[in-house]
């Protein structure tokens, strides 16, 4: 039985691991404030390359992470935009409401927010009556695999520039956008045209851990204790650190994002040969089909993935490939499916 | 350099780091839902021993579980009761209210809560004009590493089945509690006189994590809901799962435990011979003494740990064992002591 | 200048000022325990006539009503469900997220919801990474001037009693509702179908207070602490109190809503005679219209009123009538509307 | 029965009620956007006399503007210091935890903050584990009749200058304060001294109502965002407006305040004469006074009063005059008391 359900069923990659291991009997300060996590800190900074600084803060997950930013950088009458397929929007059992604030949702285009959508809602939040729009979420790659081009991001900077909006990136799987075929975009360059994002370590080799890159000045003070009051500080932080340092060495991060775009590249490529029709187009390490109902009855014998969207004789199902998919259980699925298939 | 700052200082017992290397390349399905987490469960259920099913929950860190379980249980207008000295009250940088929630206080006895004072506060909060106590929290050990006996836990738990009130332990050094000299209570007692409570890990030897006990049916429904929305569960749930299977195999938990409360013994008793002042009674692996600041600043350039009591001439600092902490450690702080002090 | 812009334009009937100045000397206890809240909730309970008791809070506008109905109802994890076009998912600044809750939005079908919309959303919300739906709100009179039937509300009540979820009815122009053409509810049938409702003052002619009926008997602890936390009760609680009473004697409260359906009525006949397009179908006292900007502008030099939903060349505008609108003023509106598009 | 229970016993002075009477028939935009709310502010402000412009918002009651107040001002981590005797910390059943804040307690004086205990607080919270004090709340005259002298409001006033806090004054009693025997503080020192303080209606002659006197610019943007999402948006906000429009007329504001200390003043030698012993010092219309039990039994049949801190013996009770207190009814008082007392 080979799971395509996620890219997070496995522990961690080895140099993670081996990196804590290295490190078992060394003590460390509590909270974040060792020296692993600030070498980790330098590396990133170094990779992002700005002239200016930047901080960054190790947090524990996607939801801690979106829960944290958005709590702190916004007043409680301060609402935050959003795409309908947004994470924040239905994925989170209502973190962010819990946190005070409106999610406003508008039309994702395969998973993307368009610039217009932004102006909309601005424009129609006129008084003390409505919630004032000042926030937007993005991720990138988005939940349905697709990534932002460097014109597409730097449009939406604008105007959210123009209207005092804080840009965010939802960054659980940056890696997969950032090495992506067809992405045009650097770290160097989301540093430059959001206020802040985070480098997802969870989806990407690590035990679990994110990195926060807080780029707008206005935006840093008290963020330790927007982090403690709401129970993302580890104790332990600088096992985040190592992580984190792990990753950001010998291009750990992209090389392991690399792979697992790489194998759905090939699974995508089979895909399309065998004339399977594509759910969303996704250039990362997500792809999603549609197949009929009972042959993804058959599938689901010897492989685990999600049904996406369930329907009466068809559905769509998500395949995700990571760091640690061997390209030998993409070739097997194939083989299966085609088989299936009659073909 | 020796760091007594606290217990968390290392990464984790090596049976922890086996056990993640051991099952490195296995995949599992997140959020909790694996054969791991499902096997520690039972693992600590059989602990207990308990007729009757108890959830358990494993999250990630004490301020985490705190928050969560007071935000799942309390109404809006429902308080907890805490002693001035507990967790929640100060060092959780409001994580409490927060959530919404008012934090009672009543005095500290040791870092313990007395059952007359709970009265107190039940028979002050008369009408819709204050909040209504509906929880008690306390911790064991406590803050300042004293222990409750099964009476003491008996008769606040008495008052608070009286009163209808929810008795909450913070266990985050359940273990330091439960093989400290003078316990006498075992964890199916905890189990029996309260509605909840938390078995530490990240100061027992995990890399993180704690283990929620939900005795009370009343309170288990949707309780994955709350772990959600307050950004605390981890994708990869399963890690925190492999780590209590080995801290709940061959009784390492307890060992551990029983290693740190050791090895702190050995510290009070050769502080007790050096004539040092204590500045608060503890049978645990927490040690606190009064010392000159002057002997404070010599120590400071050997030993790490912190100063819990700041005055202008002496301060009381606090001295923190581990299952990792050597006895030689212990030793040569004192023979360093012994030779400030000129004895 | 006559204003059609809303139904809270004049300070309160004659009614209700005389009974102010009528109980001016006398003493009265706080916070809404006195005899004449007391004696408004007995003409209200009579006016409803249910065989079992209901609980009646005086509360001091729609906000803060929906906000501490929400506020107590619901558990952090619990989300409510509204029309797109519901007051709370727009108009209240975010008063619903601010305590926690997701506002889940179906759609709007001239104000009103369809029971498939609810099931919809139920079936969708399957696990803890969302919230979990257990309100249902509707308004009734509805935003746009609809009115439920009997069988429209019997079908939602079907469906919130098959999903287990609470049916709250706000009230602000219940009265619109009940006395409007085409309406088959009575106050005892919104009390047979719904767990909560709230019987609006301040658009029918009280300075200010709305009533809301509590039928539900889980629902009715503690509620005066919701009330007390939200800042919704008033010091002179006896204020509301005398209000009611005067609005449930002699059917005042029905008087009030009839005369101003009835101007509203006489409106849209005439409207219609002009074949001007109606905006939105209404039977009670708000009437939509659309019109062109030229047509408004110059309406505007001699009415106020709302423009609803602006457009380049022509918007619609909303008229409101009240108990306090004489008849001269709608046909002095129409004979100046007929001039201007020259009929 | 004549009630000394508290100074918001009667509707409103007539002046008021004239007023409402007077304007009956007039149309007002909503939402305080009115004529009359506008002059209000004017006659405050002229009252006021600064030479910058401050903000004057009218909210409908006093935990309503204290929560609105303090969920506006602080950010999440953010916390308000206050006496323990302060309303905020008992009195409004968690109104500002549940808008997320904790309440930091330090001792009271008779009712009054010592500068320094501001200062111990600011230096006990020292990280990121701990809220940040960031307000400080005081109420004058305070919950048991005292007053600030200038010399006690300058020096509180600078210690939050020196740690960047923010001074807020609740001053449901503000009249009593400024109109009592051995005040020096005027209304504009009060603005030259704070950030923002709120001028008591609803204890001083209002239906209901407070004014909010927003001195520091800092704070006043997006209020009214804060007013409405809190439920303190008052529909026929001009009722309010009226309200005040004629509480600073002909100086009724000073006139009421002072006709309630002179009454407590009379009250309180007539007590002194009695040698009856008082439970705290107060220069304003609430007096608090010990007595047996047993006589106090006997003033109930014939006067209503709170029981402020029952003993088994004796209590104390709480009288309180305000602008409808007649004479008599304290010679009348003191007569009964007398002759219970056998003098």
């Amino acid at each position: 039985m080979y799971s395509f359900r996620n890219d997070y069923s496995e522990i961690a990659h080895k140099n993670i691991l081996d990196a804590l291991s290295k490190y078992a009997s060394e003590q460390n300060v509590g909270y974040g404030l060792d020296s692993h996590s600030s070498n980790a800190r330098k590396l990133i900074r170094k990779q992002i390359d700005r002239d200016i600084d930047v901080d960054v803060r190790f947090l524990i997950g996607g939801t801690s992470c979106n829960k944290i930013v958005i709590s702190h950088v916004l007043r409680p009458f301060e609402a935050v935009i959003a795409a309908t397929t947004g994470h924040i929007n239905v994925h989170e059992a209502g973190a962010i409401e819990a946190s005070g604030h409106k999610v406003i949702t508008v039309p994702s285009h395969n998973g993307k927010l368009l610039p217009a959508d932004i102006t909309k809602v601005v424009h129609e939040h006129v008084d003390e009556h409505m919630v004032v729009p000042k926030m937007v979420y993005i991720s990138n790659a988005t939940e349905t695999g697709s990534i932002y081009t460097k014109a597409e991001l730097t449009a939406i900077s604008k105007v959210c520039h123009v209207h005092n909006l804080i840009l965010y990136v939802d960054g659980a799987r940056l890696g997969a956008a950032l090495t992506a075929i067809g992405n045009d975009l650097t770290i160097n360059d989301i540093a430059q045209l959001t206020d802040l994002f985070y480098i997802g370590g969870t989806k990407n080799g690590t035990l679990f851990g994110e990195a926060l890159v807080i780029v707008n000045d206005d935006l840093k003070n008290n963020f330790r204790h927007s982090i403690k009051q709401n129970g993302g500080m580890l104790a332990k932080g600088f096992i985040t650190g190592i992580q984190f340092e792990a990753l950001f060495t010998d291009d750990l991060f992209f090389k392991l994002a690399k792979h697992a775009n790489e194998v759905a590249n090939i699974l995508k490529n089979k895909l399309t040969d065998l004339n399977v029709e594509f759910f969303a187009s996704s250039s990362t390490n997500q792809q999603f089909i549609n197949l009929d109902n009972n042959i993804i009855t058959r599938l689901l014998e010897k492989y685990d993935f999600e049904i996406w969207n369930k329907g009466n004789t068809s559905s769509a199902i998500r395949l995700v490939t990571s760091w640690a998919t061997p390209i030998e259980a993409v070739d097997e699925f194939i083989n299966d499916l085609k088989a299936i298939l009659n073909k």
